[in-house]
Order: structure tokens, then C-alpha cells, then sequence
């Protein structure tokens, strides 16, 4: 039975990678992170476009997520074709080539207490 | 008057059990769940599947939700076919036989304070 | 110009009032809150049921909302058919007959350092 | 090619802005965000008014996001109309002539451990 679930487009308007971290790392470093998930029994190749308040677009930033995988993506880690600065407003728009689901997820551990936020992206009609 | 809604297939992109917990069991405990509302009049038959990074889904783990009844179902606590490994990301599959409401929560209490997220999860199209 | 935006029935999976509270009253009580946007020319009439794990569904729990104003109900503060019990879980569906829109907020304060999740909630077809 | 997604009206039930703040500014401010990306081509004219519990809506607050750029736009630096009063609760309504994205996102810097909620928007019909 294919469990294929979601859409080939997405949108996560909020965006930040805080600058600083307290704690182990990569556990307790700070990340902005799309959760995406290929429930679907096909390679999705996935290209995503990081949108700025004061300059035009970067990307894309392209990989792959095997058949029936789970990819949790920090922004923190995109470095091609260049990396995301940090503290700094952006949102992205995510394209896949199969149905895919996408959540987005954010660890600050800027101060000793950690704060988290998550949220469904924003789904497209396709 | 019947109170249903819902889908019958959801998706959580996120998944991460935190590993370690501060403060008294079982309700600071580092947790992830999924709230599952079945406002139906039927008793809803649901079967999740995990999806990994790196290796096969596992499951499908299953279980029943009386009608009209909510189960908050920590992830934590699966244990047939097999258990979640602690600090590990997945995704998830939720299937039920009669539309359900599904929405994600995690209490992380690695560090003395508390985190919490939480976000409706992606309904599919049935 | 209206400004009408939403849907008639909603859903929360997630409930949960926390047992205790650090900080002043009442904006620092542990607290869950669906916050209700009845952006409309009409006065809405509001109808809640809550589902528990073990026990059938309390309520209906009523009150009406003016046109273009906002509510910010307390689950912590409904008092008639019944209290909610503090620290046991449960859901809510909530009936409007005009479009209303529903997001669920906790504020969880049973430590010094307070914790908060938001979600949209899950807005039925109508 | 284009990456338009969005719809043109999207409320945000939630809305309010916490009194006082630690750390250092304007970052760790408490701030309630309203994130819109505008992924098209064309500038988006976006107005947003501001539902209360107990007087009328206040708005319209009007501003511009040029094609392919985000806006996060914080309610407490609005000041034309009028600025929104701190510790009160309001739902907004943002309305856009082209589709944008809106997510909504809380900082809340009250205790010296910050934080946070985010959620998507709910997204109207067009």
C-alpha cells in the first residue's frame, strides 16, 4: 500500500537562524529546520529558493530524499550555492518533484533555556 | 447531532524524542505525541507508520480510539512492532477507518525549562 | 467592506491546562486559550464540546462573540455545564454559526521559566 | 520561472504583544510578527486591520513588499493609524492584492528565559 501524502510545492514565511548557541552540539546548536517527509515510493528532488527583505532570491539549494525517508534540513547547514547569514529575516519556497509534507521547526538556544517553535509550511495547490 | 470531522490520513513531518528529562514522570517527561481526536460516532481503527532518514519504515503500529474520545499518544510509549529510538529524527504516517483530527505536540525538557511546540498536522485529501 | 474570513466548525486535538503557575495573575496562570476572530457583521453564537480519554464529551459550554471583535476564551475559566479538570487531557470542537477563526494557545507556566505553543487549529469543510 | 504561492486574505486569531522585555534589542525584544512573503513577480499592497474584544477594528495599516521579498512585520512598530496597545489581546486580518504567504510568530521576552510560538496563518479562500 503507497502511503504518499502532501504536495509539490511549500512555503515557510518565517525564517531566522539565531545567532549563538548554548549547549552540545549539533543537538543544542541553534537551528532553523524544514522537516520534509517522502512517504511516496519515488526519489523527490528538491530545489528551495531563500527569499530576503532587501535582496533577490538565493538558490536554488538542490538534494534528494530517498523513497519512504524523512529529511529534517537545517538552513543552518545549506552552503550551495551559498550559505544563509545568520540573524537575519528570510522565508523559503520549497519545490518537489513527488508529494511531499512540510514542517518547520526552530531550536533558539541563544540563552541557557531553550525555546522551540514548530509549525505545518504552507501548503501549495499541487 | 454528530460532532465529526477530520481526515482519515495525516502527516507529521517533524519527529524527535529528546533524549533525557528534568522534573517529576510522567508529565515532564521528554515527550512527542500525537493528539488524536475521533468526535465520530465510531470507534476509529489507527495504524501509524514511522519513516526514517536512513533505513525502512517501521510499523504499522496500531491501536483503537473510542467514539467520541481523544487519545494523546506519546511516541515514547510505542512499543510493538519495535521502539523509537531517543534523539533520532522521523516522520510520521497516521492512518484511521473514520475521519480523525491529529496535532502534533512536543514537551522537551532536556534542561531545567521546559520547551513546548505544537502545530495542527497535514491532513490528506480524504 | 467585509472582511467575513473562516469557517463554521473547528477542531483542537492538543488540551491541556497545566496544574500550577509561576508569576502574576492572570497573565502569567498556566493557561489554554482558543482565541476566536469573528471578523464578521454578525454577532456569532459559539457552542463548544470538550472530548475527554475516558468519559464522554462535556459541554455544550456557550457564548456569543460581537461582530468584528476577537475572544480569547480560556478553556481555564468555563465554568458552565462543568470545570475542565487542570492536567488531564482532552480536545475541543468548536461550532459557530458564522465563519469564525480558531488558534489554540497554552502558556504553561508550573515552571519559573514559562513555555508557549500556538497552532491554527483544524477548520472543518463549512 | 514564477514560485507564486499564497492566497490574498489570511487572518491571525491570535495576536498579542507582551509588556517588557530582556536582553538586548531589538533581537530579543517581545515582539508579535506577522511574516508575508511575496514570492510573485509584482508588489503586493498589503492592509492589515486589527480585531479587539471590546471596541472597533482599528486599521487600515498599509504597507508594500516588493516582488520576491518577505516582510517581518512587527505589530509593535505599527503606528499609523494608530500603534496597538502592549498586554492586550487582539486577531488581525491582512489582506493582499497579489497571493503572499503569512506566518505568525511570538517572541515573548517577559522572564529573563525566552519564548516563543509560531503557527501558520489561516488562509481564506482566494
Amino acid at each position: 500500500m503507497s502511503l504518499t501524502i502532501g504536495r509539490k510545492r511549500w512555503a515557510i514565511a518565517e525564517g531566522y537562524i539565531p545567532e549563538g548557541s548554548h549547549g552540545p552540539a549539533p543537538e543544542f546548536t541553534s537551528h532553523e529546520t524544514a522537516c520534509i517527509l517522502n512517504a511516496s515510493d519515488e526519489e523527490a528532488h528538491v530545489a528551495i529558493m531563500i527569499f530576503y527583505s532587501d535582496r533577490d532570491p538565493a538558490g536554488p539549494f538542490t538534494f534528494t530524499i530517498g523513497p519512504r525517508r524523512t529529511k529534517h534540513m537545517r538552513f543552518n547547514e545549506l552552503k550551495d550555492p551559498e550559505t544563509i547569514p545568520r540573524g537575519t529575516n528570510f522565508s523559503s519556497v520549497i519545490d518537489s518533484d513527488v508529494p511531499v509534507v512540510v514542517q518547520h521547526t526552530r531550536l533558539d538556544s541563544r540563552q541557557a533555556a531553550t525555546a522551540l517553535l514548530s509549525t505545518i509550511a504552507f501548503a501549495g495547490n499541487d
